[in-house]
């Protein structure tokens, strides 16, 4: 763990701060959201390339983690639990084939290379979380946050990372040579979905009339330090609770949107994220190694040939998944692209497979590709498919979160 | 250094806001500047009561030290240079009494008192450097930092904090034993107060075009960010330039707050201030550990009886550098008393001290009992003095620098 002066602390976040706003205005010139431009500006300023942001740093990493935790609190405080709830029945659907594809698919393709079993189970496992923040920040980057499709792929991909969290313990207890029992994985299971179940509705009773009571604290600033409270403290009970941090920061969202301070909260929780969430894509920009894909190196083929199995497999299994839901009246295609990004929770499951030595460093290098291509192609496939509500119009209201979420 | 993780991080962020809040609302409530009950509740939080927040790790000094960056580019957004210059005489002659008698009292009395000449010269040093960030925030506050006598005592704390470093240069050169010539001194003073000058003279030409190019950018808080690059910029800058980094913190302010985007950065600043500038407070309060001063511990009986001298000093020093620009028409007690709290600019000369040797354990808690009750005694003697303009009124922007600062 390197340490930081204070000096050196401010720097790097000008630079982070100053290459996020450089590569999100470039991206938009260019037609991209520009969360791209972001995780570009991320890739020059990682190790491998000008090394000036190492995001294992840990001042940095959790900075970026406030920012994604700040992200997926405001994404909720856009989300309305009714609409969700609607689409419930095509979420679950998405988020199961999105999980059951990937993993056999993956699994299958690194048997047929003559990997080992646990490689093969580490790597399949990487292919099925969605990085959430990622297809939502591009989402609202085009205005259709509010859509069903959008919905659909909102409530598949945070069911999704709770079945990713689900999966990273029995995995990570099968690289300890643990037994792993069905009524273990159901109590991990039933702890992760209780959670967010048990929050929604204790919350609901009792957020509203605490934030009526704050209300009468006559002092500015109140309303928003008291819903950043609300985020940071689920999250942390979340994890606390054997779920996800961010499943805690979004449920915090959701149940403030239906205060009458939401308005408030919004302004101030856009200005946070301004600062915050793109630190966050930065980092995950910065994660990538960019040297394990030079072709020209003959070491790198094995990595590159397994990485573009994985990058098939990758985008077939989640894009197959997103026509799950046969009922749903929509664009199907918007759905499975909506969840082909792996991002950070696929580098989290490669790095733990790396450190615990299940993972050799072309399989990391690979699943890394993986990653990286299903992160950067997702966003200009997905506006493709479905353009922004109101190409060139200015937004409706200047400080809301989809400003948050489309700031270069 | 301890590691930390996301989970702890943000239940560590919990505890610091909600106390923040609390002490706030409840110093308030009896009548007190909303900064001391901050402070009052970073001591529970400390080590020495309930062990909750440790001022010292890494993340949270990290943040605590961006609190105090985005105070001071507040307090400078809020600064009209030229009313600043013209108490500029004021200043300097209130900056030069309140570095030279501290200095020459508290190292009177620690030799009277039989400490070696290197402890005492320190001991003078810590007695010299008003903490600018307690003081400013009282004035705001109340609602006075328009005032002349706020804008002297102002200027006499940026002063006081350039000349402050350059003793701490000197003084830790003597502890290494090296020789200390006039030569070197007039160096780093031409440094530390030259940059200050050529920032604000070179920034007067460049800022307000940048700003008004950056203006055209049609993206919702660009302008915030670029302030706050501004600002860390500029902090980084006068560190690397051997200058302090809140000269270049205030700097930042002082030079935009004549460019036209000044009220929408000072809108975003003041939401990042309401997050990071109580983290600030609490992290000075935590650092205080209270059981040195148990008067019923008879090994705390020497440190108590020095640190009741060094109060004295440190307080009637400073009162009487109030009075050093006998030309000033306006209340100069009021000057004296806001030059009072030493804050952690204190506590880091002490720090240095006891790391170094030249403090032992009963002077270091001789000179934190100084700076504790320096900094607890100022607000509510200021709040007397000096008393809010507009009592029981509501603020006329509730989106101001003001509620930064008096937000609990």
């Amino acid at each position: 763990m390197e340490h930081m002066s204070v000096p050196h602390f401010l720097g790097v976040l000008v630079v982070m701060l100053g290459a996020a706003k450089l590569g999100g205005a470039l991206a938009k010139a260019v037609g991209q959201p520009s969360v791209l431009g972001e995780l570009v500006a991320g890739v020059f300023l990682g190790a491998s390339v000008l090394g000036l942001v190492d995001p294992k740093v840990e001042a940095i990493h959790l900075l970026a983690e406030l920012g994604v935790v700040i992200l997926l609190f405001a994404i909720g405080l856009e989300t309305d639990l009714t609409k969700l709830l609607k689409v419930g029945g095509a979420s679950a659907a998405v988020a199961v084939a999105g999980v059951v594809l990937p993993f056999a698919m993956g699994y299958g393709v690194c048997r047929v290379m003559g990997l080992p079993n646990l490689a093969a189970i580490m790597a399949g496992a990487t292919l099925t979380a969605t990085s959430v923040g990622i297809t939502a920040r591009v989402l609202s980057d085009l205005g259709r946050l509010q859509e069903p499709e959008s919905q659909v792929v909102l409530g598949a991909a945070v069911i999704d990372d709770i079945v990713g969290l689900i999966i990273l313990t029995v995995v990570v207890g099968l690289t300890r040579g643990e037994s792993v029992t069905p009524g273990g994985v159901a109590m991990t299971t039933g702890i992760a979905f209780g959670f967010l179940v048990a929050i929604l509705v204790l919350g609901s009773f009792v957020v509203p009339p605490l934030f009526r009571l704050a209300g009468r604290i006559d002092l500015p600033g109140t309303a928003t330090i008291l819903a950043v409270m609300l985020a940071f403290g689920l999250a942390w009970l979340a994890d606390r609770a054997g779920s996800a941090l961010i499943i805690g920061a979004f449920a915090a969202g959701i149940l403030l949107a239906r205060t009458p301070q939401a308005h408030e909260v919004e302004k101030g929780v856009t200005v946070l994220g301004h600062f915050f969430v793109p630190l966050f894509f930065i980092s995950v920009g910065a994660a990538v190694d960019v040297r394990v894909f030079n072709p020209l190196d003959s070491a790198n083929h094995q990595t590159l040939l397994l990485g573009g199995l994985l990058i098939a497999v990758a985008v077939a299994s989640k894009f197959a998944a997103g026509y799950a839901p046969f009922w749903f009246k929509g664009k199907k295609s918007v759905i499975g692209v909506g969840m082909i990004p792996r991002g950070e929770v696929g580098l989290i499951f490669a790095q733990m497979g790396l450190a615990s030595g299940v993972l050799d460093a072309g399989l990391f290098g690979a699943v890394t590709l993986m990653v990286m291509v299903t992160t950067f192609i997702a966003p200009p496939l997905l506006k493709a498919l479905f353009p922004a509500k109101h190409p060139g119009q200015p937004p409706a209201e200047p400080e809301g979160i989809e400003n948050l979420v489309s700031m270069p």
